[in-house]
This record gives C-alpha cells, structure tokens and sequence, in this order.
C-alpha cells in the first residue's frame, strides 16, 4: 500500500495562552506533532506534508528537525480543515495511493489504528470511536463498518443524538478522489470554514462506499489547555513508565521518572526516583541510574553507574562499566570502558581512554570565548583533582597530572605533568590575621 | 471603612508534636501566620495586633519580618480567645471603626471573604460555613443572614444539631463595643476559659443585631496535626499549581513542582519537574527553569534559562537572556543581559555586566572569615574556569582570565590576568610512580 | 522460647524479567530478604537458617551483609517448600524448640505475628488471613483456632471454596515433629514436588493437634513482578511517612521522601521536598534537611543544616550546627560542630575540627591512584576557597589555606599556607586575543 499522511498543524490554540504554536508545545519532551509524525512514519508514508499556520517559521524549523525528509506547506489563513488539506494537494502531485488525514495535536493515535485506516477498501474511510460522554462530537450513522453519513451535533435528530460512535476528524481517502472532492466542498456554514469531514457526504452522493475503523477514545485525545497539557504528559508517563517495567526496568517510584518519546531502557537497568529522560537516551541492561539524574542524547553501557545528581547530555557516550558520581556533567564525550568520574567535574568535547581516573573538580576547558576545542586523554591515566584541562589538549595513557594543575600542554604517555606553585607556609600568621579582622569588627561594631 | 486587624496567634499546638510554635509551621513556604496577615493586609487595616503565646518571642521575630508594621502583644496564660483578644484591646486605644478576629492557623481564609465581614452592617458579624460534616462544630441559630444566637455542640437540641451552618470563630465588632462586650465576658464554664464567641450573645441581650456572613468550609481550615499540615500544603500547591497552568505557564508534571506564598511567574515559562520555589521569587515571561532547581528571592527575566541543578538565593537578579546551568549556586548577585554561568560556580555578593561569560568551577571568594566583600566584573568579561576571584577584586570590561588563576588584584578593562603556574612535564614519571604504588599494595596484601 | 527461623529464599521470580535473584530486589533500600530477616529477627532467635537457590551466590553475600550470624543453605534443585525446608534441617542439628517457616519475598510481616506463631501451644501451627478476594488460594476448614485441614482450590468442593480464611504458607512446628513430618512428605501431585503445606495433614493423621493463628493480609504481600515491587515499596513508604509525621517530623510533601527500612528521625526535624535515604541513617531532633538531598549511611546531629543539593554518604559524621551546602559530598568523614561547607565541596576521609569553615570548591584529594589517603583539619581553621587537600596532610588548629591552594605539606596551628602563583597582569592583551579569534572566525565563515 502506498500511503501519503497530512498533519494538520496550523492551530493557534488560544486557550493554551500562549506564544508557542500549539503543536509545538511538549509531552515526553518531544512537540505534540512529533508524536503524530512518528505515529504515522511506522506505516513507512512515500510522502509527509505538515500544513502550518500560526507560528508557521518555529513549525517549520521543528518539522526540519523531527523529519527532515517530511514537507511543511503554509496555510497563511485558517479556513477550516478541508482549506488545510487544500493547501497539502499540490505536494502530492503525481502521488497515486492512499491519503491518511491526522492532526498535529492528538499524540496518542497508534501506527495500528493509521494501518487500520490505510487497509479500509473503501474509497473514504472515518476514524471513529466509542465515546464514553459523545457530548457534542459529530456522530457516525454506521451500519456495521459501513458508514452511512457523519451527522454533526447540532444538526441530529433525538434518534441520532443517542449514537454514541464518534468521528474522529481522522480520514483516509484515494488520492485521486481526495482532491476532487477537496476541490467541490463548499462554505456555506455559521463559521464560513471548509470542513474535511464534508467529503463523505459528497463521496455517499457519488455513490461511493464509506467504512468507518475504529479505535480506543484516548488515541483520539486532542489538547487545548495547559491542563489538558499536563494531564496528556501524566498519560504518556503512566504507559512509558508501565511499559519499562515490563521490559524488566526496576524503578523505586515510577511516578517520579520522566520519559521522553524515545527512551531505550534495557532489561534490569534500576532507576532511583527522580530521574528525567530528555531526547535520545539509550540505557544498555544492568546499568544503574541513582536519584536526581538528568539525561538527555546519550548513551549509557552495560554495568554503568550514574548518579546521584548527575547531567548527561548529547553526545555522552559511556562504556561498560562506566561510573559518573555526584555533581558531575559530561556532554559530547566518549568515555572508554570503566572510566571513574566521581565528583564535581565538566566533561565537554572530549574523548577518554578506558580505566582513566578523573579526580573531583575537574574542568575540561573546551571554549576561549569564540571556538570550541576537544581534549583527549588516553587509557589508564590518573587525572588529579582540580586540573584544569585546556583545550586542544591530550593526555596520553597512563599519565598523571597533579592536583590543582593547569593543563596547557600535551602530557606525554607515562608522563607526570604539574602546573601548580610551590607550597609556602608562614608560621602564625593566621592567627595574627584573624585578630586583626576580629579587631576591626569589633571597632565597626563600637563605632556604629 | 477603618479596619483593624486581631490574629490570635498564641496557641502551642501540642498535637504537632513540636517544640515550634503552631503557627509558626509553614505551608507554601510562609509560616501559617503570614498567610492570615497576607489576608487580612489586603484589606488596609490601619492597624494589626498579633496576639502571641507559646513561643512568644519566636512569633514575634517572624512578625516583625513578615509585617513590620503589625504589633505584638503578649498573652502571658491562654485563658481562652476573649481573653486573648483583651489583651489585643490596649494596642487599639484610639481607633475608631471596625476590629475583626481572625487566627494565625487557619491560612486559606480569602481577603474577600474578610471584606465582606467588615461591610456588614451589623454591630456583631460571625463567619460561618456549611460544614459537610457538622460534628462538634458550634452552630449558627440564624433567619436569612440575621444571627440568632451560637449553640455549642454540647448545649443544642436534637433540632439545633441538625442545623449544618457552623462557627468558624472570625467575628468582626465595632471597636467600641467589642472593647465593653469583651470587658463583661464571663469564665464559668467547664474549662474556666473567656470564650469571644460569647459576644453574640450579649450583644443580642442589648438588643443589638447580629449576623452571619459565610465562606467555603476549605477557608476555614485549621491545622493541628503534622498530617494536617501537609494536607494543607497539598491544598496550597495544588491551587497555586492551577492558579499558575491558568496564568499561561506550562509544567511537565504540576505536581512536582512546589510553590511559596508569594511566587509570581509570567506567561509562557516552562518549569520541569522537580522545582522547588522559596520566598520572594519572581520570573518574567518566557524565562525556562530546568528540572532540580531551587530558587529563592530571585529575579528572572524574560528568556532566561536556568539549570538543571540551580540554586539561586537570595538578591540573584537575572537580566535578560542570562544562562545559569548546573550546579551553579548565585546569591546576592546582579547578573547582565546575556550573562553565561554554565557550570559548577559560586557567585556570591557580585555584579557582573552584560554578555559575559563565566568559566565551570569558578569562585567568588566573598569571605575572608569575618567580613563579606564583593566582586564586580565588567561586560563581555571571559572568566576562565576555575578562576578564584578573592573579593574585593574588579575585573575590567572585556577581560581575560586564565583558567586556574587566583585574581587578587583589579583586572583592567581588556587585559589579560594570569595567576598560575607553568606547567612542568617529567616524562616516564608516572609509570614509574605507579609500579611503585602497585608494588606496595601487592606486598601488603602478601604481608596481610 | 527458643526459636529457630527458616527463611525461604530460592525462588527465581521469573515473572521479575530479572537476573537479579527476586529476594534481592529491593523495597526500602534493603533487599526482600532483609525485610523478613529483620521481622524475624524480632524475636531472638537462636538459629537463622536462608535457604538459597537461584543466585545463590548472590543471596548468600547478601545475607552475610544483612545478617552475619544468618546460616545460608542450598537449594540445587527447586523441588518444593517441603524441600526447601528439608536442605534447612541439618543446619538445626542439635537445635531443640520451636521452628518459623517464613518467606523471603514476603517483606511486610510483622515481628507481632511471628511472636503469635511460636507461642502457639499447638504441634503445627499455620499463619492464615481473612482474604478479601479468596481467588485460588488454598482454605484453612478451621473451627476457631482449631486447625483442621488445609484444602487447596482446585480440590475444594464449593461450600469449601466460600471459606475466605486463606493459607499464606508461614508455618511454625516443634523442631524434632518438624523433622519427622517433612521426612515423610511426597510428591505424588502434579508439579512432582514436596509441599511444606502437607506437614499439616500428616500431623492431624497422628492425632496431633493444628493451629491457625491469622494476621492482617497486607502481611502476606508477596512479590512476583515490577509492577508488585514498585507497589510494594509505595506501601512501606506510605507507613514510613505516616510514622514520621507521628513522631513530630515535618515533610513538605511527604510523597517525594524516600525512607529506607533503618532510617531514624528524630522529632522537629523539617524534610524539604524530594529526599533520599539510603540505608543507615540518623538525624537528631530539630536538623533541617533541604530539598533535593541523597543521604545513605550518616549521622546528622542536632541543629544541623543540610542542603539542598547535598549528599552524605557512608561514614558521614556531622556534629551539632554542622552546615552542608549545596554541591556538596561528605563521604567517610567526620565534622565538628559549628563545622560550614557551604558549596561545591568534595570531603572524603577526613576529620573536621569544631568551627573549622571550608571554602567553596574545596576537595580532599583522597586518592593516589592505588591508596586511599586521609585529611585532618583542626577546629576554628579556614580553608580557603577551591584548596586541595592532598591526602595524607593535617591543617593545625586556628590555621588559614589561602584560595586556589594546593596544600601537600602539613600546616601547624595557626599558620597560613599558599600555594599559588602570583597574578600577572597584561594590558590590551584580551582585546587584541579576542579580536584575533573573531577575525579568524570571520575568515572561516567566508571560507565555508
């Protein structure tokens, strides 16, 4: 089957209140479109256009980023639905096969559910669902999978009212008809808007079969108010989080580990509380990840420990066996196979060879005020606590700098490298020092 | 309307288990008493009376921070609440308008709620509430608003005890009457105590009205256990929580975030999980708090980003577009537009201009063990990681430090300061030192 | 009485999805097994015999850890709990009393209810409990106290399945009946192994006399996947916090503090939000633990103030108005009272006079590589900020380290000791560097 998808992103989203186009804002630390996006990419689409609108330029930019390969066409006015895929059509030139229809904003739609829709023989085929409170959702008049015609809330009769299958708004279409009946809808209604959910009624007048597919409500879970924001967010943890125990994740408080839309967790990993997963991070088995952790694009080997309080971000890469202690931030670095980095460091640009000490406090002075530079220090070095590695530098294996040293020049293999004063003690003067100040406190005080 | 304000505020609370006064416990990061004065402040009483107990000079150091201009009087033995408010009545000789009552453990009394008893127009105004549960509540014998009389639980009928319109004890009295209602209570009950309450009733026999104005039950919390407290924590975030989601600020997961008495955050902030706000902080729109920060007394402008693992403290005031990433502590500390603190740093008592940046691991050296001295730093400044600067010291606009320098001397504007030692190498050193360590530790293994 | 405890432990758990043997999965930061140990142990009993099986080894390092004078015992092969007690028995050779079977993954019986089972007068006594879905366990037919079969679901008829009195499978027997009755014991059934549970039927077959005593399910609680263990460890710390309250300790939100199964708090003190105790904790009354703090294995006096951001770890020994700051690691080391480390501090194996205070950026430079090394400050000394202490060094009473020192030789009492460089100054050269890498990033931008 080949398949094309349209992402209707061009909401404003006014009750979020907000500067950010609404498919922009974030559950599982992804925008609400990359959800939709990767949702619909498991069904392998020939072609993705997202249709923007409001904050079209940021939607454009994110939609670079999540899917370089799908094509965001602009919707500069918003016209309805039907205007949107209006907009979409001329990106599909030359596209013969299925058109699947979804929204920026419905995360929560399953691959299963879009194959679902792409599968339906018929040439227009409705997402619809079972709706606990239908409320004032359109309704599906269906015969079986058969579907008769979508009948809106306000325009049903008593009889239909009590219908409680729902449309989505989600459809899938043939291409080649899509855009005919896109072409033929009309708005003559109170909004003035083109409504996609129109082509039915105009492929029932041809005579066309429509089906309806079904799915669960929560896939249809669109989100309109911070609120239901965070109650999206509260969603997506509850199933990531259930789904990781599952695979054998162990953690101590479920409830206060975030995950993002990608997280990869093997199998025995543990996971204190409060941990938060950004974008990116894969976890091989039996690693350990303590309280207070924050991961974002990186890598975690098998047997590694991390934590407490410790900052991963993109482009850590850990070996087996790795241990990164308390306070410590390592951020587009490889660090080989049991490398030990206890306490109060920055690791930045920077690639270390496997068995290598890294005392407390240390700083890999990667940036002079307007470029980046990369320190590498080989395998079974000891660097000493607070030295101050400026880049570009390397230390060899099995070298040692002092503590307290600043690193400006390359470290031979084997090599001790110092960078630090001579120790000079001053017998009792101290205590003459304090006294001094305690006198001159004490004088202030008299004074004021 | 001239209003003055009574908080009875005296009592031990001795099912807190603690040797803190009660209404000194906290809940939204205040003590119990400053949400009642916050209440009742919003009403702009000429004059506020604390009438402290147990614990008195405790309560009376927090007043005096909370709200400088309200006095304190002392209640030397708790004889009941109209001897507490007897003793309030000397600090009000002179004033000539309206008193109301209200306690320092009950916080979530709204100001509206207050202002609708200061304009009643009766002589003797009771606060009263629709108890979900009645219980052992006094009830409020009243037609419409016009109030009868109270009954103590003990006291009523059958009849009486299924009236579900409850005494929450906040009465509000003209001054002058209050003062000789007060003056004739009597002690013969059963705890030998001066009951306020007992000033309805000898109003009435004066032939004076009385009336009843009513609140949410929830306003009428008070607190006396442990649990109590936290449940009324809970009560607290969870309206700041919905308060701020409606305010245009988004939260990854609301619950874990913890506000104070006196947050005020803008439109379009994002705040990870795990945020935790102290007094006194304000952040403008657009600003990003990270995951694990901990802010107190801070100013945070518009497109600031912040941790994770921040600690701002008190005086931290952040221009526009300044970084502060992890594991960075700033206190007392003006930071310019732009500024970038990345990483594991300490400013404290510091001025710092725009658009300079602040290498990892550096040091404001504030204190010398007896006196505090302060650090300024000139814009577009590069601080060196791991640069000590032992105040008072001035570094120049567009300076330079060295990675690993002590600066104890004033930087010029556009120099370089150095304050470090050249490095030394000794090749084949470290092997050698470490085959000797190695060979000791194999001999004391085989020795033990 | 004299008791003797057998603890079964050979489980694999093999719906944990787990190479982590399952009473090695922890609940309160101790292991299953540590759970029951500790119940049992209540009672003084004379022999504590494990019974391990899968990962085996690990249990058995496990226990020695938990329980030195525990006795560990194999179980090659997993044929049945009367199997499982028969590898137990030669381990009670000699012992003469009453015996308690009792499960490791079973974490929440209490130490009241073993009691109730060895002062049972009857030869066999079972634990049972009021089930309120009775689902396939096994009844107890029981006419009041008086045991007199237990029958497994699928053989009970169904006026036998209406008996919501369940079998949890704790046993307790006179020792030489003990060894009688399981030596007896069969296999004929359809998983072909000893059931411990049989012992009951063999008993009554002599004539012998069964008992039930009953406990609350909740004791029952067993665990056989994530899902369960997440539970279970809601629930203990559900009763942790409960029992916290009670005792006068106040939690911000007591749902973001992790109790471990040893930790000791005393009254007055105030946990911020999101605390984790490891094992092995102390805190004295009226000590103030931050938000955002990890300690495991400390003890904290009277006074103190930790946090946030802090962590202690094992051996961490803080007197009376110690402070912690944030960023801050304390492992192995104890401080005097009055003792200050305010930021970004690594101490490890160190001693701490009274009033000594400890500059930001400061470590304890512990280790050479191969040994571990200690530091010892005396009382009322200062340390100046980002010092390294290099282990094994002593800093005298009343003596002073001057910032950005690297201090490798012992300081007497009252002295100051620098080990820096001077600063050198060069003016212009900033501008002239910065200039030089903006043109150079110029020319690379044109070039690219």
């Amino acid at each position: 089957m080949t398949i094309a998808l349209i992402v209707l992103a061009a909401g404003q989203g006014t009750r979020m209140n907000s500067d950010l186009p609404k498919v922009l804002h974030r559950v599982g630390a992804a925008p609400l479109v990359a959800h939709a996006l990767a949702a619909g990419r498991a069904l392998e689409p020939e072609r993705v256009i997202v249709v923007a609108g409001h904050g079209a330029e940021a939607v454009t930019r994110a939609v670079a980023k999540i899917d370089p390969e799908a094509e965001v066409v602009i919707q500069a006015e918003q016209l309805g639905t039907g205007h949107a895929v209006a907009q979409a059509l001329p990106a599909l030139a030359g596209f013969a096969g299925r058109v699947i229809v979804l929204y920026g904003d419905t995360p929560f739609i399953r691959p299963e559910t879009l194959e679902g829709l792409a599968a339906s023989p018929a040439a227009v085929t409705v997402l619809g669902f079972e709706a606990a409170d239908p409320g004032r959702y359109g309704r599906l008049v269906a015969s079986g999978s058969a579907l008769e015609r979508i009948v809106e809330f306000k325009d049903a009769t008593d009889e239909e009212r009590a219908i409680t299958l729902c449309n989505s708004g989600v459809i899938a279409c043939d291409a080649e008809l899509l855009e005919e009946l896109v072409a033929g809808l009309g708005n003559a209604n109170a909004a003035g808007e083109y409504y996609l959910t129109d082509i039915v009624a105009a492929a029932r007048a041809r005579g066309l079969p429509a089906e309806v597919v079904t799915c669960d409500e929560a896939e249809t879970l669109g989100i309109n108010t911070r609120a239901e924001l965070a109650r999206a967010e509260a969603l997506f943890q509850a199933r990531a989080r259930t789904e990781a125990q599952e695979n054998g994740v162990t953690m101590v408080d479920p409830g206060t580990v975030y995950f993002a839309l990608d997280t990869y967790i093997g199998r025995d990993v543990v996971l204190g509380p409060h941990v938060v997963f950004g974008p990116g991070v894969t976890i091989e088995s039996g690693a350990t990840i303590e309280a207070f952790c924050h991961l974002e694009g990186c890598h975690i080997s098998r047997g590694a420990t991390i934590g407490p309080f410790a900052r991963l971000r993109p482009g850590a890469e850990l070996a087996e066996e790795v241990h990164i202690g308390n306070f410590v931030e390592v951020k587009n670095a490889i660090l080989g196979e049991g490398v030990k980095v206890g306490h109060l460091t920055y690791l930045g640009d920077a690639e270390i060879g496997e068995g290598t000490n890294i005392g407390a406090g240390t700083v890999t002075c990667n940036y002079d005020g307007v470029f980046k530079h990369r320190t590498t220090i080989g395998a079974h070095a000891f660097i000493g606590s607070d030295t101050m590695l400026v880049a570009p530098v390397t230390v060899g294996d099995g070298a040692l700098t002092g503590s307290g040293s600043v690193i400006t020049e390359d470290v031979p293999a084997g090599a001790i490298a110092l960078g630090r004063a001579k120790q000079v003690t001053r017998p009792g003067l101290a205590t003459k020092l304090f006294e001094m100040l305690r006198a001159k406190k004490a004088n202030l005080k008299k004074g004021a």
